[in-house]
């Protein structure tokens, strides 16, 4: 039996197979039903409410409430994926029933305007490495017409031309340019624009040019490329000028397939549903879609005028994107379908530019580590240099990269989404109204905050989460273990309904009506966060026998990083303890490889050679990883001669990361050396947890995400 | 205003806009109706019946009904292509108005199956030059499952094995089998068979392997091909096991273009109707589609184990099938958008096989010689011989080509299609009642004849419309200048309603329950084709300074060409009065070029150069062409001294071309010279012809035509 199911307020009637999840019907419907874990009930934001013929054991039956307080269910709230059709849905008394989906209206999203000051045609001297050559061309050819005489094939002529004026030998030229071609000719009176791409870029450079387009030369039409970064939370798009390499415009938007999962592992799971893939990559080409219509309405240029596009995303993204099922990105030995992608042309994944466009996928390095940090790689130069340069880039979890011209070594660290927010009671992405610089009085922990765009307060972003708890250790209010000092005279620190917790903001103060706290439990899950990261940094170095402190340079990357306080995130032990002067944030530096390989094919040659030189290092297996996590699980980290900028810092401020009323702490902590009872809890659970490693490593990273 | 039209017996009703020809809207609601004119109102196929609300002036107008008969247009009959909706359709007296067309249920035609003896792998070591080498080969490998050790992605670790086990450097793996790669190799636990093509045969062979399918190695499943034949009026398959060479099966159909012209130039009237190009692709993929449905089910193997294919055809057919304009082949100066095809693979054109099937189209000449003939070329090997060696094509139209190892010429005859039977009275093709052989006695002028599977007489085909003449002609029923004797002694010559006639059959002896009958106007249409073809060979011989009588072996390629009669043939001077053994059928030379291309990667390699040495003369443009036609407009011909054979036939039956009684034929011929008065009226219409010549030659060969 079906069901007739209506959704408001969109007004869709479907008839829904019994069977299926109220998430599945709404899919099937169109209606955008956001579920960022991916369908598994653990998120709770696929919330909505049932009116109509409910009542009485069906027509639907819901499998977990586990995320809805008493109250909603009394109200008729329920989670859409995990409510199904039941069998007899379909008729009661004789009478068909129905029911009504009430889908809340969605707090609207909206991303910061990202800029492009730093994607300019001089980054190719950066390195002094790359010649501004794109593949893109155009050639303006004057055609004599045919004649009795001189009967020579359209296509023929063309090339013959070609050949004569502009010392191209031969062509290619696909079967949709040739469909057009005899009529194109001759409405241009023989005088056409040919735009050619110089090869392909796949495993073979030898291929002769391809025609991309003909048209009449007059008016030429600027030849135009897109570098596109896919990343899991948004996606960035900058429009370049071929011939100049200038960049005229960009823009950024959230990836829509954020309503199939927050992160790389719901998508995954989204993607094993019936249709689950196609969507997933329908959704994203839809948000390319936008960026290209915004772009080509401000610029005034046609879709068609774009030539050629890269794009650099994690590797988990690039399937999607793609098509490529994810599965076995997943599953235990991790391995992705390819890395180095094949040759594609736009028109075969359904892009808004001329669907002859060449599309290059920057290569990834493996499953956690993808083409997004390839082009950061790229982009960063330290491919090329000869100085010791750690790179990072930091999204939703952190890829490292260590080396210098000689070697690369790189590996993925499963910090997990917290510093994005996910997970952390108030946490939020860096739209208005987060948190994202608090400064708290040593005295009275009285805090002082910034929010985005100066909004009323509605949660913590990255970067506040990092200022927050710096602040609250190097003011003594939070133990090194991380547990809240007592017997602080503040009303901010208070037993919460979830334990012990540090108010930020009260209530009446902010948008959402109530406190903005951060818990111990956030707490912890930042310092699993920071330490997974950290701990990647150790044991990377020392898999090459070097020190951290001999790190030259460090890059980093992502969007988020930019934001980051450099020595409030030394504080906390999430970087290392070197002078502030090593640190360079790059931005976003996986749009930076993609609009570095639009410009210079050579880039885009040496690419995946360079993707080949760097050694992956998987963390799981690693033996030393689990020492040094736990090390790292403390404020900034057990081992304090590493962190000596801290050390000197505590013992001014007379603290040392020792509480101010010794007897208030838990017994455990006060050896130092336990970590049991504030971020791990005991074995058992570090084993699980390094089992769940190489899962959130898969996530790989975000080079774009703009949350900070 | 749009008007309801509803179909009959197809029981569809449509809303057809105002200013659509019913024709229009046939074809989008996807009611069939034949139109071998292309929907010009010259051949009256497309009669169909009104019936509903069609009286007082609309909802539809005719333009012409030239082709009906008074009778017909009373009962409420119509030609679509002429019948037009008008600007006051849709409603009537405050009614909607709704009519209904009855379309007559068409003649079931059958194409006689098509043997292939003759394509078999041996066909290679004719010439002692092809090496039996397909582009595709499999591989059966093993490949160790990844682990966290050795976690190279999917597509790597197979291209790492297929180096190491079977010495393939590089693959290139198309995204559609890359999708499947991750399932389909752990479905087969890692032991797979892997189909390549060794190399694309566009403009470059320096591209690596191409992986056109991965599946498990066992079964291990054959890999075929398909080489097409696509002609004009016919359609013929083989089906190949690439590694024995074997043809395992072939068959053939009408193609299904035929209801939208039943020559190339309706064709391309057609194809500028709104649609008309995509219809004409999609009804010979649809005929392809048959063909491999019947062969797949038949040799029990599934579409998807066809990995190649090549086709044959003519340039308009190819330009159709590709959805290539062929506009521009029709107006002066005759241009083909292309004679190399591009790469292609089957799932571009929705070829029913594996998708990824390379599609090899065989070059063309120009617009008039096609690929047909450049594969008739390669599979008569007279391109390597060095034999003086005249290939001819018999189609709808002749085309000829002219030389050795050294040096190759060819032209395209504007035959027409009267020995298909069109624009003869009883003409028909070779199906079932085709009269097929024919013999008259010399004193009783009663004929005997031979029908094809000896089905009661429906009309004549081309091989019975030559024994027709050549019969009448040398028993001296019919003077040289193709007017009937007069005072014979038999009913069989009369008066008709058009002018003298013949009775070959006798209405009560016949299928149709009418006369079928010979008038001297289809002896006209008949001696204007045969003088079209020979004046091919005069001019072509004369362009390189040889004498017909010169020619060492004399090539017949069409399934048409095989039922030809050579001797009658010579008699009418159709062909040149070479000795008998000079002559050679060679079957469906179309569909075995296409055969030898499929198993013989250097045939597909070097055919383009083959075609490329073809030098193409305009017959059109030639200054003698006209006085060669002329001249070949007689029985046989006017230089009797060119057929020695002929000659002394006549001398044998006391006839020599002379009238047996002197009196009764037209003043006109007496003299011998004038040809005005019996095949061509005069300079006036002699200028016409040349005028069209082009336009009917763009029609280029139907190898495949099984028309005799």
């Amino acid at each position: 039996m079906s069901l007739l199911v209506e959704f408001e307020p969109a007004g869709v009637v479907v008839l829904a197979e019994q069977g299926a999840s109220l998430l599945d019907v709404a899919a099937e419907a169109g209606v955008q039903i956001d579920a960022p874990c991916g369908g598994q009930g653990r998120c709770g934001r696929c919330k909505v409410r049932l009116e109509g013929d409910v009542d009485g054991g069906g027509p639907l039956r819901s499998r977990s409430n586990a995320r809805l307080t008493p109250e909603e269910v009394a109200k008729g709230y329920t989670l859409c994926c995990q409510t199904f059709v039941e069998a007899s849905a379909g008729v009661r008394d004789g009478k068909e029933r129905q029911v009504t989906v009430v889908v809340p209206r969605p707090r609207k999203k909206r991303l910061r305007q990202l800029g492009h000051s730093e994607a300019q045609p001089d980054i190719l001297r950066g390195h002094g490495e790359w010649q501004k050559e794109p593949a893109i061309r155009t050639e303006t050819i004057e055609i004599e017409a045919p004649s009795l005489a001189d009967n020579t094939s359209d296509i023929d002529r063309l090339a013959r031309e070609l050949s004569r004026q502009c010392r191209v030998p031969e062509i290619r030229m696909p079967l949709d340019v040739v469909r057009q071609l005899g009529h194109t000719l001759r409405s241009a009176d023989w005088k056409v624009a040919v735009t050619l791409e110089t090869a392909e870029f796949d495993h073979d450079a030898r291929l002769s040019p391809r025609v991309v387009a003909v048209g009449p030369a007059h008016p030429a039409r600027g030849a135009y490329g897109l570098a596109i970064d896919v990343g899991t939370t948004s996606v960035v798009a900058y429009l370049v000028q071929l011939k100049s390499g200038k960049v005229v415009d960009s823009t950024g938007a959230y990836n829509a397939q954020i309503a199939c999962g927050d992160d790389v592992i719901s998508r995954i799971v989204y993607s094993q549903r019936g249709h689950g893939l196609g969507r997933l990559q329908q959704l994203v080409i839809g948000t390319i879609a936008e960026l290209i219509d915004e772009l080509v309405a401000r610029s005034a240029i046609a879709p068609t005028d774009i030539h050629e596009v890269t794009i650099a995303g994690n590797t988990v993204m690039t399937h999607l994107l793609l098509a490529l099922d994810p599965k076995y990105l997943r599953e235990e030995p991790y391995i992705p379908t390819l890395t180095t992608m094949p040759a594609l042309v736009a028109g075969q994944l359904g892009l808004k530019t001329n669907p002859q466009a060449q599309v290059f996928v920057m290569p990834a390095i493996g499953s956690y580590v993808g083409g997004d940090i390839a082009a950061g790689v790229l982009s960063s130069g330290m491919y090329a240099t000869d100085k010791l340069t750690l790179f990072m880039d930091v999204g939703t979890n952190g890829e490292i990269v260590l080396g210098n011209r000689e070697w690369l070594i790189c590996c993925a660290c499963s910090a997990g989404p917290a510093f994005e927010g996910a997970g952390v009671t108030c946490g939020m992405r860096a739209t208005t109204g987060a948190i994202e610089d608090i400064w708290i009085d040593g005295g009275t922990f009285e805090p002082s905050f910034r929010t985005v765009d100066d909004g009323a307060p509605q949660g913590l972003c990255g970067s506040g989460l990092i200022d927050v708890l710096a602040e609250l250790f190097v003011t003594g209010a939070l133990l090194k273990g991380g547990r809240f000092a007592r017997g602080l005279d503040t009303p901010r620190i208070r037993e919460g309904q979830h334990g012990r917790e540090y108010v930020v903001a009260w209530g009446p103060e902010t948008e959402i009506g109530h406190d903005i706290v951060v818990t111990e439990t956030d707490v912890d899950s930042l310092l699993r966060a920071k330490a997974a990261m950290y701990a990647g940094f150790s044991v990377l170095c020392r898999s090459v026998g070097v020190d951290i402190a001999d790190v030259e340079q460090f890059l980093i990357g992502g969007a988020f990083g930019q934001f980051i306080n450099v020595e409030k995130a030394i504080q906390i032990g999430l970087l290392p303890d070197l002078p502030v002067e090593r640190f360079r944030f790059l931005g976003n530096t996986s749009a930076l490889g993609a609009y570095i390989a639009l410009l210079a094919v050579d880039a885009r040659r040496q690419v995946p050679e360079i993707a080949g030189r760097m050694t992956y290092l998987e963390l799981s297996a690693d033996n030393s990883f689990m020492d040094e996590y736990t090390s790292a699980l403390f404020l900034p980290h057990t081992d304090l001669d590493a962190f000596p900028s801290v050390r000197a810092l505590l013992e001014r401020n007379g603290a040392a990361g020792e509480p101010p009323a010794a007897g208030d702490h838990p017994a455990a902590e006060a050896d130092g050396s336990a970590a049991d009872g504030s971020a791990a809890d005991g074995d058992g659970e570090l084993a699980a947890l390094c089992a769940t490693t190489p899962e959130v490593a898969a996530g790989a990273g975000d080079g774009a995400d703009p949350t900070r």
